[in-house]
């Protein structure tokens, strides 16, 4: 497996040019980011992962987590050290509060580094990553106490976090839970019950992981209203903040599964003795309004994921195709031309180069409008930014993670043959990235939430909002040398808007809109980020015709107009495709076709 | 992992309404077959390979063939025994000449042996398949004595065949190999070198195994011209037939590779002592046209491996939806309804379906025209065939590949989280199917063959007239309930006419040419399968209305008509989007993105 290079310039670029990371580091919340610093953090993170933790890769998958007897879990070779280092170095606590022991960068800056942590290692970023879900979570609604007690321990990375949502009957449906927790005199829970599928729910990195756990109390309504949630350490805090007693907690197994080996993927069991304690967060029948506040969080960082393995994935397969010789290209006097010469070849690489900036785009600006949604300074702006992340937020989680096993696949095609032998490591790119479209959310789900939540955000003005703001950009490609992009993105978005207003006109046929919201996620990824390729292609002509731009930035800027022209004018059109099948209604899901 | 239940009714739809199996059973050379039998062949093969192949998959995957310190090679648990019953049964035999003991199926016929087999293992299913490739070779070019001495167990099964083609500087340009051949005096040869990725090169099925083997002779041209090929027996055979010296031909090792692990795929040494006795087929420098005569053969089973696995993945997907329970459908009085009742999983098991049904038809009647082009009475009907089947081979290997890759991806979305568990078995279905798109010429070559080649059969001629007959099918759907399937047929079949006459057009223009090559196969699956699935709806149509049906063929008709309306209307039109990817040349594919 190659080495991994963080994609530190094009990172920059479109936290710059997209996100106005500027504008961000104006803000009072990140008061303490220096958006000059911008560049060389981004180089030392890439430095930092491309040496700690991207080597972990092939060891963690090879030989996996793996549980003892005793119900603790071995992680794989390299990892605690890894983590150990992750921690020291302040990446954990980067993009948090600084109140707490946080860096105070924005979360648009932390979901680059989450890229490259994701990229080294898809596996052990996973821990990171559900920590970072305990933290927001306590953050939003832990007490003052639970706050004080948990949160600089779990930004620091000295403690992990997880979230325990999922049980046999209670995957897609989780208000199907039955995990009991029953109050105690002490106003503290007993948590009685077994969760599955817990990513990281037990290591050997930290001496302590909080459990987030969701569970019912025993007089609460049945489904997703009768639902509370509960910190249930591992250890016990004492009264001064030491670890105390072993809860009621404990890993009884853990899956075998087709990729992301590295990370142990835990059955659960609470309350096997004299029940799990746990603190209730919040009040009791809030549990699933308070995950709702942390899900544009999680769900964009596993659309990340996609977008992350893609890059791996991309860097392996140009490697290769520059580096493999078979038959002559076109026009060339070798005998035999590095792959990348032959077309085809090309227009893989070309695909997977374009997908993975059009996902960087989408993530990036996705993250920039969650920071802008809590920290800008006036109400309205706040508002309207937080209505453009809830909209994107499960474009971002299932386009991306849709896309990122594509390119994936084209990694492992690009590699021929030697791309099916494990060795070679692009088949691992695929196996572990699979598991995206699902977890989080199934990509399913994230489509129901796009068509039923997100589209009708103010009885539809969100949606048309943006339709508005895209079309608009028209006025900007015209008279310029990226004329050629007009038309495809025009007819992309009057489509994806005929779409929208084909779902909003039928909203009261509840069936015949969840029937298209697949398709209409689909479409919406690939206009949505082919608008902001498209204007990626804008700022970089222009920059690149400025006289003073030296000969190697001028090249690169001329590879970002290159890629957009290619997804724009090849992939967009694919977009106005799927308008049938958003139509379609469910008539057209036709149960008689199982007869 | 559930049973696999062959789906019988479908195949035989298919061969009687598509291909005119009738018509095949009355050419001479399947004199043997009575298509009146068919209906119980194709039930005896689903009932045999439902019993003894299906229950090896798992344990194929989980221990895989190990490969000894002898060089010998271990196969998985129960393989042995089911290859056994597999020649026992007569149906390594059944498609083949019955000259050598073959049972006289046409290949259409055999293909859907293939299909079930393939379904049941596909790791199992390349065994078999080798070996058929083995057997076309010696039939087609070997000599009289060389059929004598070698087909009659190669199709009895009693020994298995493979082809070694490959080296590592030689994978999709097979001109590069150096695999050395030496004529001897007595003018046998010794063949020296390495094979790399063979196929069964090694097992413990079989006392024989016969290598059909590319090499080059010394003072032979470079390139693929200078190929010849040889008979490369693992044990020479004496002038009495029976089993003589080892030969020097040797397993020294097998790859690790993401699926397929039941199946050995071995790295070959020749000539390690005193080199590896070969036989030439037919003449010197022959080799790679006497490849291409058996090509079709095996590109069409790669095909079926699609197919296969597509189906296998969907019976799976579709029996867990009918099982697992999860929130309560729209309209249901269930607290938790089958997850089939939920649109967005219902549009995923269509979206299987009718891949599968798109690419059975396909593949049969391609099948069907390799028939008719050796064995039709007349020659301009056998001519006529054979264009038919060389254009559409390429379209099968290089669509339903990439399809079934896409049907098993989605196997796997319909479980959840349970799918991606390997205990689950959906998981293997989509790591084995992977291969497909690489192996017996990647998918980029079928591609590049497809334009190449292909579109230009009869100066354009062989593909134009296959839009007439596209064309012409419009009128049988006015004024019929499936009114609503012309609209988006006529508008893909002009998608891909035109982008068929800009590849005609430019065809002076090779870059561009194979620029748009892979889109265009896309379409070309897409808008033929499209075709013949919407020739199935009419004439399910017309049976479902005559009063005689039964009420359980009904449905099931009603079923094909439903599935093929699904396909029509919401897949094909992804095939017109794919027009400014196949005409945008290779100035898209700039050169400069990768800077």
């Amino acid at each position: 497996m190659v080495d991994y290079s963080a994609p530190v310039k094009d990172m920059q670029f479109v936290l710059e040019h997209l996100c106005d990371v500027r504008g961000l580091a104006a803000l009072e919340p990140f008061s303490d980011f220096d958006a000059d610093s911008l560049a060389d953090l981004l180089h030392e993170a890439g430095r930092f992962v491309g040496a700690v933790i991207a080597p972990t890769t092939r060891d963690g998958d090879k030989i996996g987590s793996q549980r003892n007897a005793d119900g603790t879990v071995t992680t794989p070779p390299g990892f605690k050290q890894a983590y150990r280092q992750w921690v020291d170095g302040g990446w954990a606590a980067a993009p948090f509060d600084p109140t707490y022991g946080g860096g105070g960068l924005p979360w648009a800056v932390g979901i680059a580094v989450s890229e490259m942590v994701t990229a080294a290692n898809m596996a052990f970023s996973l821990c990171p990553m559900l920590t970072q879900g305990a933290i927001h979570m306590l953050g939003a609604h832990g007490s003052e106490a639970q706050r004080a007690a948990y949160l600089p321990q779990l930004i620091s990375g000295e403690w992990t976090g997880t979230m325990l949502l999922t049980e046999p009957q209670a995957g897609s449906d989780v208000g199907a839970l039955t995990t009991r927790a029953v109050r105690q005199p002490d106003g503290t829970y007993r948590l009685f019950g077994q969760k599955i599928f817990i990513t990281w729910g037990e290591q050997d990195f930290t001496e302590n992981i909080v459990h987030i756990t969701l569970a019912r109390t025993p007089d609460a309504p049945p489904g997703t209203r009768g639902i509370s949630v509960f910190i249930v350490p591992k250890f016990l805090i004492e009264a001064d903040g030491s670890i105390g007693a072993r809860n009621d907690i404990t890993c009884v197994g853990i899956e075998h599964k087709m990729g992301i080996h590295g990370s142990p993927t835990c059955v659960m069991a609470l309350g096997e003795h004299n029940g799990a304690v746990g603190y209730l967060i919040g009040d009791e029948q809030q549990g699933m309004r308070n995950m709702f506040t942390m899900m544009n969080f999680a769900r964009l960082s596993v659309g990340v994921e996609g977008l992350a393995v893609g890059e791996r994935a991309y860097q392996q397969a140009l490697a290769f195709a520059h580096e493999r010789r078979q038959s002559r290209a076109i026009g060339s006097s070798d005998t035999a031309s590095p792959i990348i010469e032959h077309p085809d070849v090309r227009r893989m690489l070309l695909t997977m180069k374009s997908y993975v900036e059009a996902m960087r785009a989408l993530c990036f600006v996705n993250a920039a409008a969650i920071d802008r949604g809590h920290a800008a300074a006036d109400e309205a702006t706040r508002r309207h930014a937080q209505e453009v992340a809830d909209l994107f937020t499960p474009i971002s989680k299932g386009w991306c993670t849709d896309v990122g096993i594509e390119v994936a696949s084209l990694g492992i095609q690009v590699h021929g043959g030697m791309g099916f032998i494990e060795e070679t490591g692009a088949a691992q790119h695929y196996r572990d990235v699979r598991i995206a479209a699902i977890y989080e959310g199934t990509n399913g789900i994230q489509a129901i939430d796009l068509v039923g939540r997100k589209l009708t955000l103010r009885d539809g003005a969100v949606v048309r909002e943006l339709f508005a703001k895209m079309r608009s950009f028209d006025d900007d490609l015209a008279s310029t040398d990226l004329d050629d992009l007009r038309a495809p993105l025009a007819h992309a978005i009057d489509a994806m808007a005929d779409a929208a207003d084909w779902l909003l006109l039928n909203r009261a046929n509840q069936a015949d809109v969840l029937a298209g919201a697949t398709p209409f996620l689909r479409m919406a990824g690939l206009v949505v980020s082919g608008w902001l390729l498209a204007r990626s292609a804008l700022v970089a002509a222009g920059l690149g015709a400025a006289p003073a731009t030296d000969p190697e930035t001028r090249a690169w800027l001329e590879a970002k107009v290159a890629t957009a022209r290619f997804f724009v004018t090849q992939l967009v059109p694919g977009a106005a495709a799927l308008l049938p099948a958003v139509t379609g209604g469910v008539q057209q899901l036709d149960p008689r076709a199982f007869a």
